[in-house]
């Protein structure tokens, strides 16, 4: 099947199930298939200084290395490119693996079987994509338990229902009632089957990495996935200075199908590196390029997103603590050393302690998301749903922030100056004194002026109260319920859906069920 | 008396209460009297737009012109300085007022009458002060009702026991059981005797200016007001481009003490001013520029505050909405345009329409308040504790926004690049597949190196569970008692606080009362 068959989805021969339904109203960016920023990026961080990082990152990758467990043809890959190897520890000379990313593409479309919700990741756009890999779901009503399949299915229809997303993630919930070796064969199917806009594949093991983007090939067809980027890959170092064999063979499986790894370290400051931001940042960025690295000589010119986690410390329980200062203004100057690079940045998210969807949940929610609106991120996972740590999605989290997601659009729309924005005619018009209501300039221009949250209470007092006095996770409740109600699938071809249908089957028939 | 009596209150003889308590734990900016930003501001807008939306000012100024009502004495500054008259009408050539106000400081000392406590307004200082102004208050406890004395007064202890607050602010809530004529007296002697931090008075009516000023002047000295700041009053535009007499009064009596007027006008876009951001801007600074030069017609080198108040509207139904992405990256613009002149900041602030202290608040609040911080305001005004639009002081919210203001002390000292920071030894220490847990380096930095929050819970969830899973509105209701429980006033000079009394009572006891 070719590109041409998927594109049918537009206008569909035979299909099952109907166009999805939109809501929010009048607003900058509705429907749009990913956001242009309009505004720059927030450097912090002077040339003097990111060079010193940049230094630092050499001398560990020089002096320190990394080590890659459990898979020789990565030590082959170093061998060949030229790096030290001391046994399973792989030393580099400055400059060897900046030279090496150069293949990498600045920016990539990852196509959507829906053509019209491709994205562009790199350069000026915006994606927005759900929170990843929680094994707990809650919600008001049955408090935190393991995510099932059900769960995970809710959660793709909630996330494919907000025009304020932009992709469908990939393990956007641990489906914990379906085999652990069988999972993936779920998730890529409920992705394919329940949204369509472009997903992520799995990385738990190299077999499942192939399943994943073996399933895209039967969306997309074989040659078109050959040359072009159809699914997502996110693997994680394991910090500090080690890649694992599990994820560097997936990492290699996706490069090798010319689709994106997303390269992330999740670096806990005090343990898994340094205390302090500046050596935390220098180790991600050196764990990341080694990454970023190892795809181009997988196969040159690979999609490749350099990506980071840099998170804080609870000085008191030792815990781990998110939506904290330190990451959020770490996450500037990681992005300003991505666009040294020239790669695109995965960065931060919307991540929260709290175990409710409350205050805090979106103070710290709020404080991570806009640092990776700021610091230029291009792919921005976990954009919505997560509290506990990176424990759980909440039902409810996730339409309060898919609703966040909606007033960025209106923020990295920036201000625009125009003849029109600077309303001169309406100071001639309306003048001291008066007002601004009726005016021709108002006329023209209040239906798109103002973002309008779908889910903020803007009421007086008195008709709050009479409506009954709900809180935002009150409404966000009643919400996420309507959404799943109203839900129709988006149309899919039926020799496509039967295809992946049956390979699933089979895939499912080969193996015995694993549970951990 | 001088400011050597009030600098006693360092080492009292004689004096009223003890030092106020101090909350919070291991993190940056602990017990200082305000931040010095370390991140530099985030400057959105080009040369090119910057200067077109100057030249809208220009012809604001020059075509349409301001009003100034029931102050015949603004009207002969004006002809004085060169402005055209029409009636009330006053406009005025491109270049005119930016001229004027080249007298005003970039920067200075408001002194509180604890010297550890002046603060530095202008330049890379940010100085938080307290939400100002609304009619209720309102607790998880006993809801909404109007505000009264004693709140006043716990809102005043609540926001001087912080130690992430820097300044006491003004009207903390309207105390409507105290007569609308005497009520200055009240709060002006309640900032003084309760914090011994900088503060603000009435600006309702000329006279109550001069009483508030006339109190600084028995705390501080009558010559040392003459030479320095010591009270700031929050002047307000009737905008679209009116200033009221009560107002230029107000203003005209700070500037001729040589205090600071906070110049601000509250543009509701679409209401008060364009429904578009760049005209709003505009509009904003005409109007801003006109007040800050009276301050300068007035005294020459008065000190003044170029402040500025964005707001947007929900389209449903045509109320005022806070914590909205427009006015958060308008903010930005103001900030660039108040660089240009030269003259200190006062932005945003936290707000939400929210009724409760819930994730509403806190999504609304901190947009509000990081665009506050990174568009360089100097002034923060309302950093704690609205909800309701301007409507309600929340104690809840109080408690949570301190908080936040806490952790944004870690965010504005930013990434600090130096040897110990880039932790090249902890690197070779450790090396890789280890920890860094027990290592030299996090040993020598944990106790400083993150944020952490007084009120977020970063408990593993059972042990959350455990403790009750509260969320964050339950622990600040708990939290704002306690603090209140365990308040201790400022030591306060005895004779000080004898003459501040005399005057009130004498003061009340020339007026009748007035409750409108």
């Amino acid at each position: 099947m070719e590109m041409a068959a998927v594109a049918a989805g537009e206008a569909p021969r035979r299909t099952r199930g109907a166009r999805p339904q939109r809501g929010g109203v009048g607003a900058k960016g509705l429907g749009v298939p990913y956001i242009i920023r309009n505004i720059p990026t927030y450097d912090i961080l002077s040339e003097e200084n990111l060079l010193r990082i940049e230094a630092i990152a050499d001398r560990i990758l020089a002096e320190v290395g990394i080590e890659f467990r459990d898979d020789p043809a990565v030590l082959d890959h170093w061998k060949r490119a030229g790096a030290k190897l001391d046994g399973l520890r792989v030393t580099f000379e400055p400059g060897m693996l900046k030279e090496i990313v150069r293949s990498a593409p600045r920016q990539f479309t990852q196509h959507a079987r829906n053509p019209a919700r491709s994205v562009e990741i790199g350069g000026n756009n915006v994606v927005f994509s759900p929170a990843y890999g929680s094994p707990f779901v809650t919600d008001l009503d049955n408090g935190r338990r393991y995510g099932t399949i059900e769960d995970f299915r809710n959660l793709i229809k909630l996330a494919q229902s907000s025009p304020w997303l932009h992709h469908s993630g990939g393990t956007i919930c641990e489906p914990v009632d379906v085999p652990v070796n069988k999972r993936h064969l779920d998730m890529v199917y409920s992705h394919i089957k329940y949204s369509d806009r472009a997903f992520m594949g799995s990385i738990t093991a190299e077999d499942r990495a192939e399943d994943s983007i073996e399933m895209a090939r039967i969306l997309f067809g074989r040659d078109f996935v050959d040359a072009n980027c159809v699914i997502l890959g996110n693997v994680n170092v394991n910090s500090p200075l080690v890649w694992d064999g599990t994820m560097t063979k997936s990492l290699r499986a996706y490069a090798r199908a010319n689709q994106a790894a997303v390269i992330v370290p999740f670096i806990l400051g005090g343990a898994m590196g340094p205390v302090t931001n500046a050596g935390a940042i220098a180790q991600s960025y050196a764990e990341t390029l080694a990454g970023c690295a190892l795809t181009q000589l997988e196969r040159k010119g690979a999609p490749v997103i350099f990506g980071n986690f840099l998170s804080s410390m609870s000085l008191r329980s030792g815990s781990p603590t998110f939506g904290t200062p330190e990451p959020a203004i770490g996450s500037m100057v990681i992005g300003q050393l991505a666009r040294r690079l020239g790669l695109p940045l995965r960065c931060a998210g919307n991540f929260s302690n709290s175990k409710l969807p409350d205050a805090q949940a979106m103070q710290e929610g709020v404080m991570s998301m806009l640092s990776a609106v700021h610091c230029g991120a291009n792919f921005i996972l976990h954009s919505a749903g997560f509290v506990d740590g990176l424990l759980a999605m909440s039902y409810e989290k996730f339409v309060m922030d898919t609703d966040f997601c909606g007033a960025l659009h209106s923020y990295l729309a920036g201000v625009v100056v125009d003849d029109n924005t600077l309303a001169m005619d309406a100071f001639l018009q309306v003048g001291p004194g008066s007002h601004f209501l009726g005016c021709d300039h108002t006329m023209r221009n209040y239906q798109t002026a103002f973002w309008d949250s779908g889910l903020s209470d803007n009421e007086p007092f008195e008709k709050w109260t009479e409506e009954g006095g709900t809180d935002m996770a009150t409404r966000a409740n009643r919400s996420w319920k309507k959404t799943l109600a109203e839900y129709e699938a988006p149309p899919l071809d039926v020799a496509i859906d039967d295809a992946l249908t049956d390979y699933v089957t089979r895939r499912k028939n080969d193996m015995a069920d694993a549970w951990y």
